[in-house]
C-alpha cells in the first residue's frame, strides 16, 4: 500500500559481530514491589528462586545464551559471540529476553509465593551491551557479582541494626555511613555474632546459570514386538539444563572449571 | 571497583528529539500459541480483548503514551513528541512496554480465557521507530490498519472456505491465490451470504486506544465534623482512561474528532 | 575471498528519513592556524571569503544541499529533507562535505591569500545532525548566527582594547568579564567612536549561501549554415549559483523572502 | 540563548571501547579524476606516492594511528584499541582523517605531479569500522591487500591487451571474462613475456605504513661557551616516522616482524 514507506523509518540496530552480547534486565521499581508483596528483608528466598526460574525459562526458550548471572531484581544473559539469532538485532535480543522473563514471572509466581497473591503485573527494563574480549565479559560479570557482594553486606548489617537492635532506618544508615567492608564484618560479628562468610552463598554470590548435561530417567509404557501387553520401562535421556550455581565468578577457578563457556563454537 | 569500566561499553540510544516515538510489539510465534490455546479462527474475541487489556495497562503504567493501536498479536504505542521519559532512551521505551505487556498478558489471562488454562508463558518482540511529522505518524497507523484489513479479509474468506465449504487449507489457499479484495468480498457474499462490511468492526478495524475523561462514581464512608456517625456518600471523580474504539483511523475524520492526540503539550 | 566477512562489521548509519540533514564542519585548531598565517584580528576578509568559496564548491559538487551558513572557521550545510544521496548514509554526507571543503581550501588559498603562502594543510572536523521540523532547522541556523553575533561583538571590543588602547589580552579579558551586549556596544561607542551596527554585515551576520538563478552572458564563436565565416555571438544562459548574503536569518523576513528553501520538492 | 536546545539533537556516536577503529577513505569518482589528470595506466607512481605522502601526514597530525594500508585511490588507518582520541567519537575520527588527507592531496600535489596541474579539488569518502579481535583486524587488512592483488593482476593484463595487443577495452574485457588468476598469469607470460611476480611490489602489494624510529642527522650552528665563533655541528636525533613498506601482510611473517603493532599499550 501507499503507506508501506513508513517501514523505511526503522533503524538498523545490528550488534557488532564477534562480540559477546549481554542483555541485562532489572525489575522496575522493585523497592515498592518488594514492599507490597512482603518480601523478606534483606533477602527473600522465594523472590530469588522465582527470578532464577524465569531466567531458566529465558535460557530454554531463546537461542544462543551460554550463561546467565542474577542477583537482587536483575539478571544478565550472555549470548555467544557468534550468535546470529535474528541477525543480531539488538531490539530482538532485549525485548525477547524481558518479555519472556516478565511473562514467566507471573506464570510461575504462585509456585514460589504460595499464599502471597500477586497484586499487579511487574515491569522490567532491559538493555544490550557488547563486550569484545573474554576479559571484558569476565569483568562485566565480576562487576555484577562485586555489586551483589557490596549491596548484600550492607543490607545484611543494615537490617540487623534495624530488626535486631531496633535502630530506625535513618539511624542505621548514619551508623553505616563511611564504614568499610571490614567495619561491617566487624559489626556483624561483634554485635550479632554473625560470621558474614557463613551467610548463604546465594545471598553473597548471587546465582550463575550454566548449561549442564543431566540424566533424566523417565518411565515409558512400550509394547515390545512379540509381546501382547505393554510394559513399563525406564528410559534414560541426556538433556541440557540451565543449572544454578552460587559460586565465585570473579576468580579464575570458575572459568577453568567451565572452559566451554568461553570456547568458540 | 576496578570492574566499573565495563559500564562505558553501554551505548547511548537516545531517540532524536521532536519525533513521535512509536513502540510496536508482536507476539512471538503466536501461530503456535493460538493453535495450542484453541484460539477461535480467524478471530478470537478473548484473545483480542486480552491484548487490549494489556495495552491499557501499559498506557496506565508508563508515561507519555498518547494513543495505541492493536490488531492480531501486535500493539503499537505512540509516545508524545516531547516525551523525555528516561531521557528518551530507546531501550527503556521498548523493554518497559514489552515487559509490562507480557506480564499483564499472564496476569489477566484467566479473566478472558476462563477455563482455558495458559500452558506456557508467551514472548513478545518489540521495537522503536521514530516519525518526524504528524503525516508520517498517521501513515504509520494507516499502514497497520490497512494491514489489519487485508489480513482479516483474507482470513475471513479462507476460514469460511475451510470451515464451511470443507476445503483443505491448501485448497483454500489455491482458491484465493491472485484474488483481489473485490473477488474476496464476492466469494463471501455469493457463497456464504456474508456482507463483509457487516463483520464486527473490531475484526475489520482493530482497536484504537485513546485517553478519555470518564466520570467515576464511588461510594465513600465519611464522618462529617459535627456528626457522630459515618455516612455513605457518593463521590464523583473525573479520571483519564484508555478507552477502546474500533473506528477508521486512515481518513481525516478520526484526527478531526480527536485533535488533542496530535496537539503539542 | 575468505576475508570478505569483515565487510559485515560495517554498521548501517542511515539518517532518519524526512528530517533535515545538517552537516557542520569546523577548522581544526584554527586559533593556531590563524596565528601562523597572519590572519587579521578579529576578522580577516581573505579567510572569510576563502571559506565561502570552499562552501560554494561543496554546494556545486555535492547533491541536494539547499543552503549553507558560515562564520569564523565553520560552515553548516543543509541537505533537503527528501535527499536520498548515498541512501542517506551519515558517513557519506559528512566525509564528502569535509573532504571537498578541505581540498578546496588549499586549492583556492592563493586566490585569496596572494603572497601569504600556505604553510601546512589544514584539517576540519565534521558532523551530521538531524532536524525533524522546519522550526528546528531555523532554530539551528539562528543558534549559529547568534553565536556569530556574540563572538563578533566580543572580539571587536576585545581587539579594540588591545590594538587601540594598548591593553594586554589579559587586561582586555578582565575588562570585559561580566559585561552584557549593551556594555560592549557602549565601550565601542564611547571609547572608540564605533557604532557596532555600522560594522560590516559579513562580520556581524556571517554568510548565507542560497541558490539563485543568474544570467550568464558568454561569447561563442559559431558558424551559421549558409555563411562561410565564423561569427561571434553572445549567448545568455540561466544557471543556478550559490550566492552569498550577509543578512539576518533569525527573524521571519529571510524565510518569507526565500520560501523555496523550506519548500518540499 | 533560547536556540541552544538544538544541540541536543546531536547523536552520540562513541565507538565501542576495546575495538580496533579502522577508518578507510576512498577517492570520489577517481575513474574520472585519473582520466582527466593523465594518470598512467594501470598504475601511476606519482599518484601512488602522493597518496602515501598524504597518509603519512594523516599519521603525523592525528593521534593514535598504529598503521595504515593503501592501494589504488584508498587508504585505511588503524587507530589503536585503547585510543580515547576525541572520546572515540566516530565522526571525529572519519572527518579528521579525510579532511587532513584531502587538504594534503592538494598541498603536496605539485611535489609529485610536477608539470601536470591539478584541475579541480578532489573529494574522498570515509567510514569507520570496528574490529573486536586482532584476527578480525588482520583479516580486514588481508581483505584490502587481496583486493589490491586481484585488481592489479586484472588491470595489468587488461592494459597489456589494450596497449600492446591493440584490443579495444571491450575486447580485452571479453578476453578476460571468466579467467582465473592462473590464466591471467599465463597470458602475461606467454603473450607479453611478463612474469607477474616480477612486477613492482608497490603495485602488487600496495603500501603499508608503520612507525619506525629513524635517525635524523641535522647540521646545527652552535656557539660553545668559551669560544667566540659559531661552529657547525652534526646533531643526531631519533624520531618516529611513518615508513612505507610494500610487503605481504596476509601471512604471519609481517605480524611476527612487527609485534608492536598489535601489542597493547
Ligand atoms: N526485601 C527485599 N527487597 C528486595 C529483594 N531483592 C530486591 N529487592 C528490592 C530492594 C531494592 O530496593 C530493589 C532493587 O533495587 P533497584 O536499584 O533495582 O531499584 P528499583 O527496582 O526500586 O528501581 P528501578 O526501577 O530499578 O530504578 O529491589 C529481596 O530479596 N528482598
Ligand atoms: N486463531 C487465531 N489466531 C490468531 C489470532 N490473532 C493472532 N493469531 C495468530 C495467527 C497468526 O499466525 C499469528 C500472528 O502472525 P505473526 O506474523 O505475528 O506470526 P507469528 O506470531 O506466528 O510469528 P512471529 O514470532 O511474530 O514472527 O497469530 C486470533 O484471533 N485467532
Ligand atoms: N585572527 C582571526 N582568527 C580567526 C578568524 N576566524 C577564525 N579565527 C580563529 C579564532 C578562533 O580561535 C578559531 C575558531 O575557534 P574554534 O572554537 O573553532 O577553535 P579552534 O579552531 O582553535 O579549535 P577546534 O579544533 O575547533 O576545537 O579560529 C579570523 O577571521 N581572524
Ligand atoms: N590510471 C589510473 N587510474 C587509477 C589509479 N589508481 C586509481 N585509479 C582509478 C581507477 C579506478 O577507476 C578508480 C578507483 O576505483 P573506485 O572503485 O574507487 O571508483 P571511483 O573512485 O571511480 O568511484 P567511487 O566514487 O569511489 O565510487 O581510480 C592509477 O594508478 N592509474
Ligand atoms: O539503575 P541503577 O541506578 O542501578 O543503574 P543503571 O541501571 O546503570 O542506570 P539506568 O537504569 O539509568 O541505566
Ligand atoms: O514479522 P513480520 O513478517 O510481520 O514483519 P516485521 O515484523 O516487519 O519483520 P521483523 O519482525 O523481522 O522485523
Ligand atoms: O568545539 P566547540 O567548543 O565550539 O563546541 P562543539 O563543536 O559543539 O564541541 P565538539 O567539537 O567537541 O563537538
Ligand atoms: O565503493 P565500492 O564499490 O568499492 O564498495 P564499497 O566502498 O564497500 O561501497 P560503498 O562506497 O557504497 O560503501
Ligand atoms: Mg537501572
Ligand atoms: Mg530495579
Ligand atoms: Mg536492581
Ligand atoms: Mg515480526
Ligand atoms: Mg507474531
Ligand atoms: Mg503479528
Ligand atoms: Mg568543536
Ligand atoms: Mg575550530
Ligand atoms: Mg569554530
Ligand atoms: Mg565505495
Ligand atoms: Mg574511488
Ligand atoms: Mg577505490
Amino acid at each position: 500500500s501507499k503507506f508501506e514507506y513508513v517501514r523505511d523509518f526503522e533503524a538498523d540496530d545490528t550488534c557488532l559481530p564477534n562480540c559477546w552480547v549481554v542483555t541485562r534486565l532489572d525489575g522496575r521499581n522493585f523497592h515498592r514491589f518488594a514492599e507490597q508483596h512482603g518480601f523478606i528483608k534483606p533477602n527473600d528466598d522465594r523472590a530469588l528462586h522465582l527470578m532464577t526460574k524465569c531466567a531458566q525459562t529465558v535460557m530454554q526458550e531463546l537461542e544462543d545464551i551460554v550463561m546467565a548471572y542474577g542477583q537482587s531484581d536483575e539478571y544478565s544473559f550472555v549470548f555467544k559471540k557468534k550468535s546470529n539469532w535474528f541477525k543480531r538485532r539488538a531490539s530482538k535480543f532485549m525485548t525477547h529476553v524481558v518479555s519472556q522473563f516478565a511473562s514467566s514471572y507471573v506464570f510461575y509466581w504462585k509456585d514460589y509465593f504460595k499464599d502471597q497473591p500477586l497484586l499487579y503485573p511487574p515491569g522490567f527494563d532491559g538493555r544490550v551491551v557488547l563486550y569484545p574480549s573474554n576479559q571484558n565479559l569476565k569483568d562485566y560479570l565480576s562487576w555484577r557479582q562485586a555489586d551483589c557482594h557490596i549491596n548484600n553486606l550492607y543490607n545484611t548489617v543494615f537490617w540487623m541494626l534495624v530488626q535486631r537492635s531496633g535502630l530506625t532506618p535513618v539511624q542505621a544508615q548514619d551508623r553505616l555511613q563511611g564504614t568499610l567492608a571490614g567495619d561491617k564484618n566487624e559489626i556483624l560479628f561483634s554485635e550479632f555474632n554473625i560470621n558474614y562468610n557463613n551467610e548463604p552463598l546465594i545471598y553473597r554470590k548471587g546465582t550463575v546459570l550454566i548449561w549442564q548435561k543431566v540424566k533424566e530417567v523417565a518411565t515409558k509404557r512400550i509394547k515390545l514386538p512379540k509381546e501382547t501387553e505393554e510394559k513399563e520401562v525406564e528410559v534414560t535421556r541426556t538433556r541440557s539444563k540451565a543449572v544454578p550455581l552460587h559460586c565465585d565468578i570473579i576468580g579464575d577457578q570458575f572459568w577453568e572449571d567451565y572452559p566451554e563457556i568461553l570456547a568458540d563454537s
